[in-house]
């Protein structure tokens, strides 16, 4: 501070003494920058960020960067091979070493998006979805062991006193860590899919019209979908066992603690949820769920002129914009094929995003690309429709900017995300292994001409967007929150501090049936000694009253 | 606008013609004037308030307040004979004649003031307070019909074309008026202290942590708290249906439709609750409840001359400020020279709201007022403490400005409110009939000058303004999106269309153990039969090489 004092009124008194307009200036210009230097001395946190890769990434970007810029120092956290966490000015990464290679990495991506449009066998697909389960857990908790017994980091990140932690739930990794150095944290999420988000915030959720991931459900359903709908709930919580009991073992090993995962869970101080109920169906909620869906469409940025020049080409029939995400860029070429067919067949100019080979059938009217700035063209007003691998990210987007949609649900939670979209009459959804390219050439036309999907997904986007606070301000708001009250206690359930049987009352319901049941047990043990007393009091007077006749 | 439009460019031609720099600003003026115009032509919609009398009525005046100013113009219907609810250039007040006098309803509020402070024995008040439920549902439902069966005002709203109505649900009467209207409606509201607010948002309640009104529980409960909730809350239903049956004679009458009371609460496209979790205990909520808690502390007026010579006189040891809220201004006074006493010993200069005769024994530091500026004096920093019925709308106000708080409940939700903040360490409890002026003289001392009192009350405060949106911004907020998109049906839980039995999942849970159950049947006939057909053979077998052998 010194030496900024210095600088400036050394600059003031020496050079510019006679130009007092320009002194003026510079005098303001010194204030300025105190002012600068002690608002960031005084408000500026530090940030500790534990993300995973792929969208996930993608999304919590713009927080990081909006935290550095309100004068916060932001370090991510992330394995020293992944596929988009790369560097930038706007945070510090610190990377961990990981047993697998970038080739491992992308082979397995590329791999998914293949085996997603190929037909499986239904006992093959729930083999195969078991052993994907049992995969992405080993990958989960190597890479946690990874970061945890990483001595230099583990110290760095003592040595460094964060004031918060905002991290990725799906691993429990940055909640350990949390406890670890003893600091309040975030977690950043669009839920998870076995329920563990419900559990870990003791957040109702009635299985009669909460649809659980997977199901295909609306938030209404036939009694056989409440059935399905049931059964699949219960057997998701089993799944999280199966998923997340490893980890009891690490928390054991590092924290020296007898903790379990949903005992860990609950230590959040907020669920910034990626929600907004234009798009999720109105379920219970509760007061340390903030909701923040739509943060990744906020900045619209122009178009490079190669982009513009294709809008502004593609004449009154406008663009189609095409992507199957940030993980899945090239699939079988007989399918590309089938697809760049239906495409051909739309007076749309349609973009793309395909790294593989190009379809030799590929139509003029269709344009690849390596990578699309896809927030920014559906933005644009040209574009008429959006085919999608219905990632949520994608879906907000189209949803922040009313373009109808196309969904070809590829993995995860996509089937269900179309499914929503499809029940506000805002897209149709496609079979990525059945669809013909008649199926998608009709599909885009329908999107497209039949106004009423226009004009559905105009009023979700208008409702989405009438909001008192933008989300990116509001997951900010709760970041700062979190840091300056050290956590948010104040929104911490008592439903934490109670086991099963006391929170749905199970107790209480006994005690009062048992109450009930003595009561009127007593009363029918009285009655009828009443009217033994009485039956025996007529007989015996009855009784003598013969005798004496007699 | 024809006309506007000639005067500004008339006077722009005529007067103005040669001085340019006026010109210019003229011409700009002209602009923003259109714009203006336009704005409010454009913006400006038809807000309907039905609200009630009291401080429900001093908490949505800022509300109507702001509608105003931000170009809505606000109808408030509101009965001829009433306490508050005055005429004022920010809203049109429509009155209806009521068949009770102004004298009778000031009699009847006095003597609730009265009664609060004499000892009662038990069954007298149980008597009482049925009593009053009952006088308090003739009162609301004659109020609805002189409301309803007015045929002038009935046709004004219908002429008036109104585009939402805003209204406190503790009468439902709001919402049959706005049923007849076909608007939509936001319900203004701290809750319904019968529970009527979780069943008509279809927001689940657990009861085992979830304190209900009038048992004075927190959200920790012990065994015995936890059963006494479980048969109050559950009695408390009962009573609703006790209050509120009437009116769905009244909702056949008027609307010739058959709906329960709770399928017209169900209607509501937002409950703007006076909520926030500083002071409430954290439980479920649902999508469509905004919480809007503190919204009456938003605007701090300076102070009259009048009390800033008091508070500058009061030096050091501050001020102290008393009231038993908007309804309660006298009590007996035999109680207020018990108070007076108490109220002697302090240092502090004590503001004291108090219309009835002045007790003899008055202390010098005791100043007595017909009215007092509540909020402005407890934004005051030399207030030391507050002494309050512990009325939601003042202890909002203690919480904004951090002022610790002695609390003498007198009626209603006040002695669980009292009980809230006590629990969060930032005042004490004092029983209303059975304090002596030794025991508020006492509590008085603590709440000032045992720090720990000032520090949970300012840590409170911290929590409670560290907000995204201003709580009075949020509601006008939801105001105008209701406006705008004629309700909120996408926040509107799909458990509405469901009976309790789908709700709860009874069916499902029915069909399961009935499944599972012929299933273990099966097997076990199965496991018998083979073991019979095995054991047989067996039998058969020995028996043969028996017979043999012999």
């Amino acid at each position: 501070m010194g030496s900024l004092h210095s600088f400036t009124f050394g600059l003031k008194f020496s050079i510019i003494r006679k130009n007092s307009m320009f002194h003026y200036i510079c005098q303001q210009a010194t204030w300025f920058l105190f002012f600068i230097f002690f608002w960031r001395l005084s408000y500026g946190g530090k940030v500790l960020v534990i993300p995973l890769d792929g969208s996930h990434w993608l999304s919590i970007q713009p927080v990081m960067e909006r935290l550095q810029h309100r004068g916060h120092q932001v370090v991510a956290v992330v394995p020293d091979v992944n596929l988009l966490m790369k560097p930038s000015d706007h945070y510090i990464v610190k990377t961990f070493a990981v047993s697998y290679s970038k080739e491992y990495l992308t082979t397995e991506f590329q791999k998914l998006g293949y085996k997603s449009f190929v037909h499986q066998p239904f006992l093959e697909r729930i083999t195969e979805t078991f052993a994907k389960i049992r995969n992405i857990t080993t990958f989960f908790l190597d890479n946690c062991k990874q970061l945890l017994y990483n001595k230099d980091l583990i110290t760095y990140l003592q040595d460094s006193k964060f004031n918060v932690v905002v991290m990725d739930p799906v691993s429990p990794c940055g909640q350990i860590v949390a406890e670890y150095l003893s600091i309040p944290s975030l977690f950043y999420s669009r839920g998870i899919p076995c329920g563990l988000d419900s559990e870990g915030t003791m957040c109702p959720n009635p299985l009669s019209y909460v649809p659980k991931f997977y199901t295909g459900n609306t938030d209404h359903m036939t009694f056989n979908q409440r059935v399905n709908n049931f059964l699949l709930g219960s057997f998701q919580l089993m799944v999280c066992y199966f998923v997340y009991s490893p980890f009891e073992v690490l928390i054991k090993e590092f924290l020296h603690r007898d903790m379990t995962v949903l005992e860990l869970y609950s230590q959040a101080s907020i669920w910034l949820l990626r929600y907004d109920f234009v798009f999720e169906y109105p379920r219970p909620i509760m007061p340390n769920m903030i909701f923040i869906g739509g943060i990744n469409c906020a900045k619209d940025n122009p178009l490079t002129q190669e982009f513009e020049s294709i809008l502004e080409k593609s004449g009154k029939d406008g663009v189609v914009v095409f992507s199957l995400g940030s993980m899945v860029s090239e699939i079988q070429n007989k399918k590309a094929m089938e697809i760049a067919e239906g495409l051909g067949t739309v007076p749309q100019t349609v973009l793309w995003r395909y790294t593989g080979e190009a379809p030799i059938n590929l139509a003029n009217n269709t344009k690849l690309f390596n990578w699309l700035p896809q927030n920014d063209l559906l933005a644009h007003p040209k574009t008429r429709a959006f085919i999608t691998h219905a990632g949520s990210h994608g879906i907000y987007e189209g949803i922040c900017h009313g373009v109808p949609m196309v969904l070809i649900p590829l993995f995860g939670d996509q089937a269900d995300n179309a499914v929503r979209i499809v029940s506000r009459g805002a897209g149709i959804k496609l079979d990525a292994v059945k669809m013909t390219s008649k199926d998608l050439s009709n599909a885009l036309r329908t999107v497209i001409y039949d106004k009423r999907y226009k004009e559905n997904i105009q009023r979700l986007s208008s409702l989405h967007l009438d909001r008192p606070v933008e989300p990116l301000d509001l997951a900010v708001h709760w970041v700062e929150f979190v840091m300056k009250h050290k956590g948010a206690a104040h929104l911490r359930p008592a439903a934490h501090d109670l086991n099963w049987i006391q929170y749905y009352s199970i107790d209480v319901i006994v005690l009062l049936l048992a109450a009930t049941f003595l009561f009127l047990f007593i009363s029918l043990k009285g009655c009828l000694f009443c009217c033994k007393k009485c039956f025996c009091k007529n007989a015996r007077l009855s009784k003598r009253s013969k005798s004496k006749s007699q």
